[in-house]
């Protein structure tokens, strides 16, 4: 396909959630003539979202058939799915493209369900998320200043990347590209370790014996730590399971990890955990002004 | 001693930081004429908080001696130095209390250094950190709304509790009492836990080959999980020591937790993970509208 110099006339989005729906908002806002069309397995999500002009209307067949791009933005594990649904009415103008937290899974689903039309998938990730779910908590705003990583492949077609790169960067978002492979390995990491971590630590809580006292004093740190086991438990659980490989890597570091300072706690070691906090402490602080200079960039 | 429904007329902070500074303003706000003198080990910190007029002076021997309350406000490994340091002038009409996240090992410092005045010694602890440290981050609001946990023990005099209990009142806090051990159950679980696996998470990334790379796709969930990894490493390399039993034992406990989860994620178990998320998810919802009705409360 060409690359055509003009901002594109008709976008689907196909689950017009908190990521679906900011990023209708977003591109309403850098381009108010585009028509928005949408789908969502919640009707009363979606009528939400055409009664607040987040979306135009609902999308129909010819809709995907004229759509300059469609973005997939419902959970990862519906990728498939989204995509059998649309592949009947795919044209050749049509770039498609997801906003999935794992892009390994998502690349293979769109190479065994699109065949050769893969060169028109572009798969991409906005580092935008937050707790809240549903089109409700959509907001023009999440992606300014945000990372948009898009991960091509061999097969990419390269104005297919641009039109996405383009779609990212009207909404304020900074475009990085990734290998997929690389993509998964990092936000198992920084990403989905966190979350598991937050889901195990309150799950766990709930079900002890002495839950209510345990939360009846839990403050603004445990609030905090935790705010991320409010996303949505579906997102999650596809997440989980399409990066499960980076992600169990993840796990076993931090076990081990957890029961090395376990062991030099009841060993009452206060140089070690002086140097391990002091490590952490000064880490963070370093990474909240922006300066990585200090870190090692030996990745893999 | 004697109940006296007074304002006190002298306060001495052991420790001018985030907590000592923030009680000082919260006192001088709820009771105007009142004196208060403070003693920290960083001169510049203790310069800063008098020039800052969070204090009124260095408290000197006599202010010790005539003071009403005396704060230990100081990480908690300081306990024993600085009920040392002020137990040679301490008077009979003096009451002592602490701000401490651990509050058995507290207790016993008060009772080998305190002997027979222990009586008069009330263990506390206002739940109401901040990652933030030293006087500069002060807040005379910090305590509104927030518990203040006192342990009161066996041989604890009634008009020394009561004057402790009123100071806390005065800042706005609920002030709520616990026995010392189940005090240190609890923020192991709730408060100790997390912050031991914040610091372990940062200090782990930071020591890995491609630590650039993770903290430069480190995101607001990353930020928020991690946020206590910024408190002060002093404070807590001393809670970890001094509270070590039960946070070996939630360690133990959230090991097995994550283990497990590691299996249930290796499985692609989907509905095990839906049930634990949803779990997490609708538990944390519940806590942060403040509805507990659903908790289980067979604390041991």
């Amino acid at each position: 396909m060409e690359f055509v110099d003009a901002p594109p006339s008709t976008v689907a989005i196909i689950g017009v959630g908190l990521i679906g729906g900011s990023l209708a908002l977003a591109l309403r806002r850098a381009w108010p003539s585009v028509c928005i069309v949408g789908k969502d397995v919640d009707a009363e999500n979606l009528a939400s979202a055409i009664r607040e002009k987040v979306i135009d209307r609902n999308a129909e067949d010819r809709d995907i058939a004229n759509a300059d791009i469609i973005v997939l933005a419902a959970p990862v594990g519906q990728t498939a799915a989204m995509l059998a649904d649309i592949a009947p009415n795919l044209s050749a103008n049509t770039v498609v493209t997801d906003v999935g937290s794992t892009k390994q899974d998502v690349l293979l689903a769109a190479q065994q369900v699109l065949g050769s039309a893969v060169s028109r998938f572009v798969p991409g990730h906005p580092i935008a998320g937050r707790e809240m779910s549903g089109v409700a908590a959509a907001d023009a705003t999440l992606f300014i200043g945000k990372n948009a990583v898009l991960t091509p492949h061999e097969l990419q077609d390269a104005a297919a990347l641009a039109r996405v790169t383009r779609m990212w960067k009207a909404t304020g978002a900074n475009v990085l590209e990734m290998a997929p492979s690389a993509h998964d390995a990092v936000f198992a990491a920084v990403s989905h370790l966190p979350h598991m971590l937050a889901f195990a630590l309150v799950d766990s809580f709930a079900r002890r014996a002495d839950a209510k006292q345990l939360f009846s004093f839990a403050a603004s740190g445990f609030r905090d730590f935790t705010r991320i086991a409010s996303s949505s438990p579906e997102m999650w659980r596809d997440i989980a399971l399409n990066n499960r490989e980076a992600i169990v890597t993840e796990l076993d570091r931090f076990l081990a990890e957890v029961a090395s300072l376990r062991d030099v706690i009841a060993e009452g070691d206060a140089a070690a955990l002086t140097e391990r906090m002091t490590s952490a402490h000064n880490a963070r602080e370093q990474w909240l002004v922006g300066d990585l200079s200090r870190f090692r960039d030996e990745a893999a």
